[in-house]
């Protein structure tokens, strides 16, 4: 027998949002991966620290994150006069990866603002 | 002595999207908020797995981090002859702070569409 159907269907996974890759999506390292998209010739572990407004020990972990995935490449760079200093740069495969999230983010969005409306329309009509 | 401009300046804490509050930001809670935007009047436990695809454990506890922090509202219906529906639905505030975590995201999401953009600029003319 078939059921009447719903006021809306409850489609399966809907909402399950599978692209949003959690390496990336986490808050500081997707202002990380958003800095580095800007600068594909790479920042200095202190411009990064600047940028996103992270401590050395925030940034560090969240880089051993990036670059275990391979989304980064992180590189010391040894200068004259014995200074060295740490380059992180978003390798090509994080640049892909980095493309499917915003796609998947606008998505959510897109979602979002529709979501936004239906609510505030509800709440309007009662 | 002033310094020389660098190409780009460095803006401190650009990419540090404080707005992005954690507790809808995570992956699976912000399916949650979102599907719970849609129905003002609220989703059952059942619909909520069905539509963000969790299971009881996982979604029982993202449903009391979001309780907790005052984004939604979990109440079991006494229904007759003894059955019970558990109904979530997001609470006036949650409506509030899931709107100003939308115009957050919409910064990142033209912060990233920016970023590629630049990304794909230069890495064509090296």
């Amino acid at each position: 027998m078939a059921k009447a159907p719903a006021d809306r269907a409850i489609e399966a996974g809907r909402y399950a949002y599978e692209g949003l890759e959690r390496a990336i999506h986490e808050k500081a390292r997707l202002g990380i991966m958003t800095s580095l998209m800007t600068r594909p010739e790479g920042l200095s572990f202190t411009e990064l620290k600047e940028l996103c407004d992270l401590t050395d020990g925030n940034l560090n972990r969240h880089l051993d994150v990036l670059s275990e995935a391979g989304l980064v490449d992180v590189r010391k760079d040894q200068g004259r006069e014995r200074r060295s200093r740490t380059v992180v740069k978003v390798t090509a495969q994080g640049r892909t990866r980095f493309l499917e999230y915003v796609n998947q983010l606008e998505r959510v969005v897109a979602d979002a603002a529709e979501a936004s409306r239906t609510a505030a329309g509800r709440l309007s009509t009662t």
